[in-house]
């Protein structure tokens, strides 16, 4: 039985857009350890990401960038065919102005996660995943990589050398061979937060996780995503702190 | 009588957008020591900046960055009453942008010279000054900001201990405090080029400059901004670095 | 003593993007005869517009058009140096795509009011009020025109032979020319809802209102801007209602 | 033998955006019946539309709306997964906006042609096909729709009842089932002038295409699309125009 020790809590902040304000980043900063921060082309702007950074400063955390599309109004969200060398520009160019901010900030940039529909696609399409592992390593071979775990995304990080951080999801099911079920499926979403917090269990202190099919599936797991867009997920994540500190889980 | 024997060149390229193509870069590249690239917001986007990067990999020029405006329809030549916060973060974050880009081509990143009606701004109001100056600074104190001769721009420049650079035009002409005459102005463009010039020569030689009223001012010069938009344009840049070589004087 | 029986009462709503929500569009609907609906410039995008006027078309609502610059970081609400050539052409575009999407409903499209800082702007400088005032006919000569009461806007509207709708504030002060007290000042706003109601009070049924320096300037009314942003606004749009019914003047 | 005597030909223009041209709308206008002008997503903007109806106003033309996604960096070729109800949105918006600018300008606005990859993909997907000829009617049931010819999309606007341009193309080859061979495949395109004269003539004398495969297959042809984005396409634009008057075959 394999017993991980630790985990590390991430969270997408910096999601609003001007004068719109989106999730309550100040509810969910102390719950988790890592934040990845919109970039300005689905979701943020200059000025939301330097008041994001303002926030961030105040705890001890990992800051990475969370690029995406460039379609605020689908929320980086729908799929866009791009060619893997767009994808690397789009990843160079955004991995680039956070980082600017985060050193005018006086922090530094720990990891890249791609958001949404390129997150999604980079799991599967190797070329895509291909693209960002090399425009994360490109711009700074010491920058980490966040990935859904077992992906095409993480394989290619590994392959470029990254530090590679395996995402799971404590509110999302998995089909047999360790992928995600669909979000079309009526079953891919697990809105029990107590079956959730027994996934999260199972996945940090036993290294497995139970498939729709209910067959147990072997899985890394170095980062959690939790939400921080209500309150109800603020709760969520509270709950899952306690949860991991009662078994001794380190968090982080 | 002042001799100076060096001069930069500057030009602004990369102002391509998307599927729109601006300028002619290949063709002034030769002829320039400085090249400001458009950072994606007034001009340029990920793929443009990497294109326009692949070209200036083969010239040893100083790579800056050429921040604007958010005004694409406009080209960042409209003013827009942004606070000295808003600006400041703008400019951090195409700094870091192009940075990101400079950086994953294998390259580095000289200086900073915003565009268009941010310049112009800047060059009279000492808070946008300052916040660019700050900007400039925040991302990296080593990057060098390229501003208009005399403006506060280039004061803030030097008040927060940044290599500055002031900048000059061939085809402008000067008011008797030294600043441009603006564009609204009959006299403001030199149109002939022998004058133009002869301009150059007086400012780099004797550092100074004719006003329109005839009397001479003293005027800091340190690069030149050449334009690269059309061939008439690339025809000048050679003939500027012909006249200055008779004349002796290094370019770089 | 003016007794005027009737008067408008508009919003601007439909001011959402993509997948950030602003505003409580559902909650002010029923306490106004008049709305203005964002058109994707300053705010708002196709899909938020139709899902705007499907809340609309539950209510017997004069439908209005309310364009503003391309400037969504900003909400619209910073200065924009455009010709007025140029914001014709913008009216002329966000009116007409409005009209699409209204038309499109089975509704039909009543008015046009300027939004934020394009605003403020054509109710001083004549030659954007005409502009706009231009472009409204231009679409369709029956349109009316929202604007400050008083102004350049109102003025230009009425030389163009269209219906005007001067607009006067509940919550906002008046200088003695009967021009609002800047933003800027201290005074500018009211905060007390019982002084609201009573200006509200004096400029519908005497024709005039109070000024900072406490003198009586007459004042035309037409339509008074309420706001929908927060539950406060909707009980204070809730009370004006309720006086107005109770002094007998009809809202519409 | 199907000897039709008339044919249109249409153009996409107004594809130019801010400061940035593209095409060469004046060249092409002699030649073409109908033109298609860019709405503001994919390329054009306010002003570029203005200024594209002042040309197309000295001509008795066919004006029509060439709505697009929103994605200017790729000109609206990538494809974006929007939703039925997306794209129907979508398309309301940009019509509408057309619409506002050609009544502006004192013309009437004759039909909607989508561009790039939304055009192609309503050539495939019925769903999609559905909501732009729904958008179409709903905006004004008079429009007529330009599409490919025997795609979903022509079928789906004679669905509706609306008047349906089929549309054929000069310099494509097509397969056995009377579709495009996609732009992937190296016989995609034709690049003999005299090979697609002949083409063109084929599928207006005499009602069908010879596939790449060399049978021939019938095809319905409203309407011919030229290009007119550089100086050989204008070239051949007016090659073809004196071959159909040589062949007593009308324009228009």
């Amino acid at each position: 039985m394999k017993n991980k020790r630790r985990i590390d809590l991430n969270c997408d902040i910096g999601e609003s857009f001007g004068p719109w304000v989106m999730g309550n980043d100040e509810a969910i900063l102390p719950y988790v350890s890592s934040v990845n921060i919109a970039c300005g082309f689905h979701a943020g702007d200059p000025t939301t990401i330097m008041q994001t950074l303002a926030l961030v400063a105040s705890y001890d955390l990992r800051i990475g960038a969370h690029p995406g599309f460039y379609d605020r109004q689908g929320f980086g969200r729908r799929e866009i065919q791009m060619s893997p060398k767009e994808v690397y520009d789009l990843m160079v160019y955004q991995i680039g102005a956070l980082m600017g901010c985060v050193t005018a900030r006086g922090l530094s940039l720990h990891h890249v996660k791609p958001h949404g529909a390129l997150y999604n696609m980079a799991a599967k399409d190797a070329l895509l995943a291909d693209a960002i592992a090399t425009a994360v390593y490109d711009v700074n071979p010491s920058l980490a990589l966040y990935g859904l775990s077992g992906s095409e995304l993480t394989r290619a990080g590994l392959g470029k050398g990254l530090h590679v951080y395996h995402e799971v999801f404590a509110d999302r099911t998995y089909k047999q061979d360790g992928t995600l079920m669909p979000r079309s499926d009526s079953s891919a979403l697990i809105s029990d937060d107590q079956q959730a917090i027994e996934q999260v269990l199972r996945i940090v202190e036993r290294g497995h996780v139970l498939s729709v099919d209910g067959s147990s599936v072997a899985i890394e797991a170095d980062t959690i995503c939790l939400h921080g867009d209500n309150s109800k997920a603020v709760v969520f994540a509270k709950r899952i702190v306690d949860v991991l500190h009662d078994h001794n889980i380190e968090i982080g």
